[in-house]
Parts: structure tokens; sequence; C-alpha cells
């Protein structure tokens, strides 16, 4: 038990760091009073919006304690289960709860840093870097602490593996949730602005002209802040949860904490030690901080195994996992980075025309799978050579040993973007501009890169998951063939794998639905409302309405896509029993790779290829090689910030809920 | 053996209607001198791209014979296995001529109907329908008559079904190459005449004054003719082959021979009652035809399954395979129709711009998957219940049963796209086009339909080529065990979800770079040439020049996808040994399956939208929506053309490489 109270403890420390950051960014100066009045109204908007989105969550978590009261761990009315299926609400109801938080907690300072980090630009570029910074680890800190705090009070308690799996679920159907509504408002107002700002009426990013400049600011708070903060909670706690079933099995649970706990103390040191010189590269000071935390892990975890006694193998394994991490990071980032040749290519393809800036892009989306897809492969086998099934499960800690640290520079991007706009609407001159650019681009690499890590880390969690499924199905006295010849089985990896694909096109949909009604009152405004064309003084347009068809759009989205999921999961168990719902989950997995690779390196590349163009190459902004690249940054902002990202929580989703459910998928399924 | 004469015989039944045909075809009158001239163009273009890849193919099958003799079933050297050695070889190189001739047959008689089904369109739909339909069953019936009677022969003087493997390898690696390299032509011209003539210089389709024209109406002959040949070529030997290697360890051979000829003997039938009326529908005359060959099919079966005392079992799981295939094609349709919502929505979606285009339609291609991949599974799932793996084996000879059927509509296609081409350079004027167009919007859907047929029936021949591998791992003396949880296993389904990917990114980026540079030649051309532009009489483009580039980019682009995916199989296959084969082959059947389906009707989807809206909705030809449903339907063109349909062929090779070399994997693995 001692690694647990230590996780405690770590975690404690974690959020004193983060409170420590919280009040050391509210403390700085405002630059103006508009840009806190405009900092005020994108506050508003993400609290607005979260506050609807928890409204309608509360719904479908309270339908889902009642199901879990019900049925789970065992049918409610069998007798002899009712404190074990109360137990079960509770942990799931922990889970929802910390989710949430988690979110809040995101945008709370993400909406404070923005104002301050642009503000601060003034004074240079290092402060101005070190409030976005602080701002993003406030929630990486408070994500990656409340999870593992989480996970060991929950297990101190209950030292019970399906309470942690039930509390997983609850973490994990919140951020499936979460994620899409988030990234249904952020894509609509995004591309909204884009296409109806920059595209047709010709005026810059961030104009405050624009109706759709102040949704498209929430939209980075409560898509890529909160949205993600939910789904690297979620990661985090199925990480550990995979390893704790497999572990306690083996008795070896006092590993995961040791693991879980020492990747957090390595983040806290690699967050404290981040900063950056008067004229220094902040693309470069975030990945320095990522290695260093790395590093630091490698050498407690390996004091720690000398120390405690644990096998090197164990050690290896972990050290694979994170390797695996940096390279499908590095991978992510030569598809993308903008002074690699995909970017050139693909910028140059848009000088011949939209359909070639597609076909490029999309050609090398569907390249950068297989290095990042061998990789996962091969550290989940030679991990499991190195320690069985639970050596994938501390590859998985491995690879996310270091997620403190990778939360706080992907929060660091929304707030910086978020920066780039105030200073922009809240005329603080062409000089904090460029600086806030710059802050800007680094956070759209490192973005690339955290995203790698959270789709390998997601890919070894759940084959850990997988295990754990296998697991629960013999405690529940089923047995499990996944042999391939199967044919149950390989009907479950075929129907597995088409279900992130129709995921995937609910939530692009979603946003195409909803961008082209947004698209429509931006005309409407800029027809309706005299003035506002020119820029004439005191002319502002209705900034709400936008902001109230993103958030109407997004809340009616975002159940359906990620009900199906779960629907189709218990269709093939009904029907199919354990074994196709087995195949089911690695068909799952793999497409669900597969696709989230394919799109969220697509639309960086596009992204950055657009940015590349505007940088002044192959005729720059405002040629027709820009129009067309701007059409390819559209197609891949649903690509890369709502399909591509939501697919990693889908598939653990599935996991978690084929494991939980696989006691009845015994009992009660039509083939046996 | 009297199933397997009964095919010699009906095969010879079936080449003699397709020599009936050609001459009934050739016979018929042409318009003008003009359009014979045109012809004429077109088909020494086709014959000189033939001659020219025929020739780099020799250069690969010379090698690829080698290896084989050198290698396999054993390697040469061990003594004793010259005989064996040999014949595999010569085995190979009839599978790859009759695949060869196939083309050529394909082209010789598409190039010939092409001018007869435009002439004819002057004494109305009826004889131009007739001429394009029974041009395209010279082709179904040479096809198919050439596959089933090489089978039978190959059968009856060896009786080694390690020989027809050999065979279909022969068969499926030059229908790789072929599908390639002819989909990298027609989709080159095809963009760049539309990119730069349509859309960029604003001249009619099939223009004359167009320097890409002749290229684009050659690469429907040696694209969709002589590609789509060799493809169904390859699954129907593939699909024969699989089914006698699972039937010949239980002495089921004779059943595989009947099933295959009744389903030819049912295609004459239906390919002889095809007509259409005065005034009739041609895509309900071509949907019925495939209807009615079923029916007759379905009879015959019942009765030949009667009489010779088969199970009905055994044709149940026949019932189930064409069941499967009618439900893809019928999702196919649905989701690409012109009549229905899909094609609707996305061209609505055009309105909004061509990136809305994109994501829509892209969209409705990821829905597509799941209803067709869910009927292969259940398919496979219930004829494994009635029949075991020989079972699935006859679901694929069900669903391929009318496949001389499927190709006559399906090589319809490209001649009456011909046919309307001709009709405009020659000339004909309005009243024949409207009938040429009508001929070629009913071939659209139709190849829809059958694309669909094509990869669920390469779906299921691969799930039995799977059963297949493992016969012969077993039969080298070694054993597989094809355990989801065993990682080498997983490994293998990781790495060979993310071939299909690979291999589709690289046909698309040799489409992209190809089309860029004759876009580049055409606007030389209009430039340079005086009067051009302008229409001047007696003035011509340099056609041979576009047809060079086309020809030059696709010999050059054809080899390396193809290859790359076989060197990968090998890698896995040295290292990981046939485990992570096994696993290989799963994961690339299934992502195989995922992709092609998305890209395919993703791309029927667009080109429909755009007919759509120049039939004259959301504004029609020449408005902003009819612009962007330009870009999404070039975006589509490699996508249903090139990339989707080659993955059918590229999982059907990695299986039959894997299944020939698995004695050299179970002799020489790294890890066993």
């Amino acid at each position: 038990m001692l690694w647990v109270i230590i996780s405690i403890v770590v975690s404690l420390a974690a959020l004193a760091v983060a409170w420590y950051f919280y009040g050391w960014v509210k403390k700085l100066p405002s630059a103006n009073d508009k840009i806190d009045q405009i900092g005020k109204l994108i506050r508003d908007g993400a609290f607005t919006f979260i506050r609807r989105e928890y409204k309608t969550l509360l719904i479908f978590c309270s339908a889902a304690a009642v199901l879990i009261f019900l049925f789970l761990p065992a049918p409610v009315w069998q007798g002899g289960h009712l404190g074990a299926n109360l137990s079960m609400v509770l942990a799931y109801l922990f889970g929802t709860v910390l989710s949430a938080v988690a979110g809040v907690v995101g945008i709370s300072i993400a909406t404070i840093a923005n104002v301050k980090s642009a503000s601060a630009a003034k004074q240079g570029i290092a402060p101005s870097f070190m409030a976005g910074f602080r701002g993003g680890a406030v929630m990486g800190m408070a994500v990656v602490a409340s999870s593992l705090m989480g996970a060991a009070i929950l297990y101190l308690i209950t030292e019970d593996h399906n309470m942690l799996m039930s509390f997983s679920f609850g973490a994990s159907s919140l951020a499936l949730f979460a994620k899409a509504g988030g990234g249904i408002f952020t894509k609509t107002a995004d591309i909204a602005a884009d296409l109806a700002g920059k595209v047709e009426l010709g005026i810059p990013e961030d104009d405050p002209r624009n109706p759709a400049v102040i949704a498209d600011n929430v939209g980075d708070n409560v898509g890529d802040v909160a949205g993600m903060g939910a789904d690297l909670f979620d990661s985090n706690v199925a990480s550990i949860t995979a390893a704790i079933v497999i572990g306690s099995a083996l008795g070896r649970v006092d590993l995961v904490f040791c693991f879980g706990a020492l990747g957090l103390l390595a983040s806290i040191v690699g967050v404290l030690l981040s900063r950056i010189g008067a004229n220094g590269d902040p693309g470069r000071a975030l990945n320095r901080g990522t290695y260093v935390t790395c590093g630091i892990f490698a050498v407690l975890t390996l004091a720690a195994c000398l120390i405690s006694g644990y096998e090197l193998a164990i050690w290896g394994a972990s050290m694979l996992g994170m390797v695996a991490g940096v390279v499908i990071g590095l991978t992510s980032e030569f598809f993308t980075g903008d002074d690699k040749k995909p970017v050139e290519n693909v910028a140059r393809a848009c000088q011949s025309g939209p359909a070639f800036t597609i076909l490029s892009g999309f050609s090398y989306g569907l390249w950068s799978a297989l290095p990042s897809m061998a990789g996962i492969g091969l550290a989940a086998l030679l991990s499991f050579h190195l320690a069985g099934m639970l050596g994938i499960a501390v590859a998985a800690l491995g690879m996310l040993s270091v997620v403190g640290m990778i939360i706080s520079n992907d929060a660091y991007g929304p707030i910086v973007d978020n920066a780039r706009g105030l200073a922009e609407m809240g005329s603080l001159g062409d000089d904090v501009l460029e600086i806030t650019d710059k802050l800007d681009s680094a956070g759209n690499t490192s973005k690339a890169i955290t995203k790698g890590f959270a789709i390998g880390a997601a890919g070894l969690t759940v084959i850990a998951l997988l295990g754990a499924f296998i697991e629960n199905v013999q405690a529940a006295g089923g047995t499990v063939n996944l042999d391939l010849m199967n044919p149950l089985v390989f009907f479950g990896v075929l129907v597995g794998a088409a279900v992130p694909a129709i995921f995937s096109a609910m939530l692009i949909l979603g946003v195409d639905r909803n961008a082209q009604k947004m698209v429509a009152e931006i005309h409407r405004q800029f027809k309706e409302i005299p003035g506002l064309a020119e820029g004439k003084e005191g002319v502002t347009p209705e900034y709400g309405k936008c902001i109230d068809i993103a958030a109407k759009g997004a809340i009616r989205e975002l159940i359906p896509a990620g009900l199906a999921t779960i629907i189709i999961t218990f269709i093939v168990g009904f029907v199919g029993g354990v074994n196709a719902v087995g195949g089911y989950l690695a068909g799952n997995i793999v497409s669900g790779l597969l696709l989230a690779l394919i799109m969220s390196n697509a639309g960086g590349l596009w992204d950055n290829a657009k940015k590349f163009i505007e940088a002044g190459n192959f005729g720059g902004k405002g040629s027709d090689a820009h129009k067309a690249a701007v059409i390819g940054d559209t197609v891949g902002d649903p690509f890369k910030d709502t399909a591509g990202p939501s697919i990693n929580t889908q598939i653990t989703v599935v996991s978690l809920v084929s494991s939980l459910a696989s006691g009845l998928f015994v009992a009660f399924s039509l083939i046996k």
C-alpha cells in the first residue's frame, strides 16, 4: 500500500503546484479594459455552454447510473447484489464528477490565462509564454493529480478492480460526450468564422467585425481545453485501471501506483523547470520540457525498481511504451511539421487547386498510419515478451507517464490561440501580434505531437483492456476464444472496424450541418446590421447569436454518435456473445487507430500547409494557392479536432463497456 | 470429374457467345468517317499503352517466375523439387497470360463497340444500348469462361491445389499492376481534362479542342475495361482456388466446378435475354439482367444439389453469398444513387463551398461501410454454421456466380462513356448526345452496384483464403494459432491494417502528380498553338503528348505500390512467422474492405452529386455549387477508380502470397 499512499501525496503536491500557478497567472496585469471585456465575453460564453452541456449529460449519466444499478455487476433482482451494484453506481458517478471538474478547472484557468498571456506579450515573448504555459500547467497538474488520486482513494477503500472499471467508465463516458460536444462547437465556429470571414468577406482572422469571432474563441476553450482535458483524464484513468485489473490478478498493484506516482512527480519537476529566454524559441521550450520529463521519469523509475526489487523487465516495458510514444510523436511531427517535406508538397499542390490539396494531404494522412501502428504493435509485442500482459499495461503507463507535461503543452495551445485573438481584438499592436503568432505556431506543432501520444497511449491501453475483458469474462464463468478462424470472432472484427467510421461520420456531419447554419447567420448580420461591414465605430455584431447556434448544434449532436457506439456494442454482445465482442473490440481498436491517425495527421498537415503559404510561399496570402489551402484546412478542422481525437475515447468507452457488461454477455447472449 | 468436364463445355459455349457478339457488334455500321478516325485514335492509344504496360510487367513476371522457381513450394536446391517448382512456374505464367489476354480482348471489343454504340444512337436508344451491352458481354463471357476453363484444365491435369494457387497468384499479380497502371492512366487524364477544360477554360466535356480528350477516352478503356476485367478475372480465379483448396481436403472439389459452371450458364442466359424497348430505361434493363441471372442460378443450383445429392446446406451457403452481394450492391446504390438522400444532401452542401462538399461526401462514405461489412461478416458467419469453412468458400462462389453478367454490365459503362465522347467529337448532333447521356448515366449506377459486388466477393474470398493459408501451413508442418491475445497476431493485425492505407496513398499521389503535369501540358498547348482556343477550323491539339504523359506516369507508378505490399508481407513473415502473417492477413482484409468501401462509395457519391447539379438542381451548370461539385468529383476520381477498386486485388495478392510462401515462413522465420 506504500505506493498508493505515495500516489496520494504526490497528487496533493501536484494540486499545490496547480494552485500556485493559478494564483500566479491570475495576479498578472491586464493590458487594458477592452481586452478584459472581450475576455469576459469569451469566459461567459464558455461557462454558459459548459453549463448547458453538463445539464444534458446529467440526464445521460443519471440514466446510465440507473442501468448500472439494475444490471452491474449482476442483475440486482437476483438478490445479494444490492451493495455491490450501489457501489458500482457510486464509483461511476465519482468518475463522471472528477472528469467534469477537470473540464471546469481547465476552462476557468484558460479563460484567465488567455487575457494575461496577450497582455504580457507587451513585455516580450518570455513573460507571454510563461503565462500561457503555466495556465496550461494548471490543467495538466489538476487532471493528472485528480485521476491518480481518485484511483488511489477508490482502491484504498474498496480494493476491487471492478469499482475502478466503473470509475473509469464514468470518466470515459463523460469524456466521450464532452469531446464530441466541444469538438462540434469549436469547429462549427472555427469553420464558419474562416469561410465567411476570411474567404468571402476578406476580413482578417480574429477581426472583431466577424460575428463568429467570439464563438471561435469560446470554442477553443470548450473544445480544446475542456474536451482534451476530459479525454486525457479518461486515458490516464483507463490505463491505470487496465494495469490494476491485470496487476491485481498477479498481486502487482503496487507497481501500477509506483509508475503513476513517479510519472506525475517527473511531470511536476518538468513543469517547474520549463521556461524560455528573452529570445527563446517557444516550440523548442515545449519539446525540451517533454524530453526532460521523460528523462527524469526514466531515472526515477529505474531507481524505484532497484530499490523495491521489481524486475528490470517491468522497467523495460515502461521504457518501451515511452519510446513508442516519442516515436509516434515524431512521426506526427514529420507529417505535419512546417519545415518538413509533406507540408511543402501539399502547399505546392495547392497551386493546382483544392482537389489536389485534398488528395495529397489525405494521401500523406494515409501514409502516416503505418509507422505509428507498427510502433504500437511492436511496443505491445516486445513488452509482452518482457512481462506478459502486465508488460503491455506497464508500457501504456510508461507512455502516459509524462501525461502531466503533455496536457500542460496541449492546453497551452488554445490559450495562446485565444491570446492571439484577444491581441487582435484588443488592438494591442503589431509587435504583440507578432509574438502571439509565434507562440500560436509553436502550439500547433506541439499539439500534433501530443495528439500522437494520446492516440498511441489509447492504443496500448485498449490492448491491455482487451486482456482485462478476458479476465472479467473468466471471472463471470465464461470462456473466450479469440481465434480469428472462429467466424463469430471475425464477424465481430468486421463490425467493430466499421464503428469508428460511422462514429466519425456522425460527428463530421454534425459540424458540417452547424457550420452551414452559422455561415448563413454571419451573412444575415452583415446584410442587416448597418455599418458592420465597413467597421463603423461603435457597431458590434451580435456575437451571442453565433455562440447560441454553435451551442445548440453541439448539444443536439453530441449524444447520438456516442450512444450509437454503445448500443452497437450491446447488440453484438447479446447476439454473438463474448467471442463476438472480443473480435469487435479488436476490430474497433485497429480501425479506430487507423482512422484517428489518418484524420489527425491529415488535418494537422492541411493546417500547416495553409500557414506555410501564409508565410509567403507559393504566392502567399490571397493567392489562389492560399484559397485552396484554406479549403484543405477547413476539411481538416473536423478531421483533426472533432472526429480524430474523439475516436480514442470511443474505443476506450467501448472497451470498458464490454468489460463491465461481460457477465451479462456470458449469461444472456443469443449465440453461446 | 463430371462437373470439371461440364465446366469446360459451358466455358466453350460462353466463348462461342462472346465470338458471336463480337461479330455482331463489328458488323454494325459507323455513322461517318470522322467518328471512325477518332475511334482509331482511341484504339491506337489504348493498344500503345497496353503494349508498354505489358512490357514492364513482363520484367516483373519474369523476376517473379525466377523467384517461384527458386523457392516455391520449397527451395529448389533442397533436391527432389525440380519438377514441382517448374510446374509452379508454368501455372503462374498460365495465370498471367490468361489475365493479360482477357485485358486485350476487352480493349479490342470496347474500342469497336464505342464507335458502333455512338453510331447506332442515330436509330434510337435500343440499338445503341444493344451495341454497348453486347460489347460489354464479349468481355464478360470471355473473362469468366477463360478463368473457369483455365482452372478446370489445370485441375484436370495436375489435381494439385498448389498449382491452382500459383495460377491464381499469376492472375492476381498481373491484375494488381494492370489495375494500378490503368487506374492511374485513366484518372490522370480524366482529372486533367476536367480541371483544365471544364473548369479553367470553360469548354464542354469531350470538346475536341481539349488536348486531353483522347487520353481521357483511352483511359476509360485501359483503366475501366482492361483493369476491371483483369480484376474480376482474378477475383473469380481466387474464389475458385480458395474453394478448391478447402474442398479438396474434404473431397468436395466437384461441387466447386458445379457452382462455377452453373453460374456461368446462368450468366449466358441472362446476357442473351437482356434487351431494351424503344423507350426503355437502360438502368432498369441492366439491373433486371442481374436479377434474372441470380434467379436462374438459384433454380439451377437447387436442381443440381437435389440431383447430385449435395446437402441443401451447401446450396444455402451459396444463396447467402448471393444475397449478401445484392445487399452490398443495394447499399452502394443507396449511397450513390442520384434519386436518393445522400446525393441530394451532398449536392446541397456544395452550395456552401467545396469544403462542405468534401466533408459531407466523405462522411457518407464512412457511413456506407457498416452495412456492407456487417453483411459480409454475417454471410461468413451463417455460411460457416451451415457448412464450415467450405460454406464460406461456397458463399464466395455464390456471390461471384453471376460475375459474367456483372462484368458485362460493368464493361458497358466505359463503352457508352466513350460513345458519348465520340458522339460529341464526331458531331452527331444533340439527339444522339441525349441518348448517349442516358446510357452513360445508367452505366454509372450499375458501376456502383458491381463495385459493391466485387468488394464483397473479394472479402468472402479472402476469408476463405485465410482458411487456405492455415491448411497450407499445416501441410508444411507448421502450426498456427490466430488467437488475438497472442501479441504476435495482434502485431500482425496492426501492420496489416496499415498496408491498404499506404497502398492507396501511393496510387493517389501517383494520380495527383501526373494530373498536375498534364494540366501544365494543356495550358502550354492552349498558349502555344495558334487558333486552338478559338476552335479555328483544322487546328487540332497534340493529343499524343497527353497520352504520353499519362502512359509514362502510369508505367512509372504502377510497380512500387504493389511491390511494397508484397515486400511488407515477406518482412512480416520472415520476422514474425506464420502467426504474425495470419494476423497480418486479417488486419489487411478488414482495413482493406473498410477503405475500399469508403473510397468507392464516396467517389461515386461525389460523381453523381455533380451530375445532380448539372441536371439543373441547386443552381445548375456553371454555378458556384457546380464548381464545388467538380472539386468533389475530382477528389472522388482516384478514390473510386484508382485506389478503391485496386484494394480488392491488393488483399487477394497478399493472401495468395502468404499461402504460397507459408512453407518458407514456417522454415525460416526469426520468431517461431
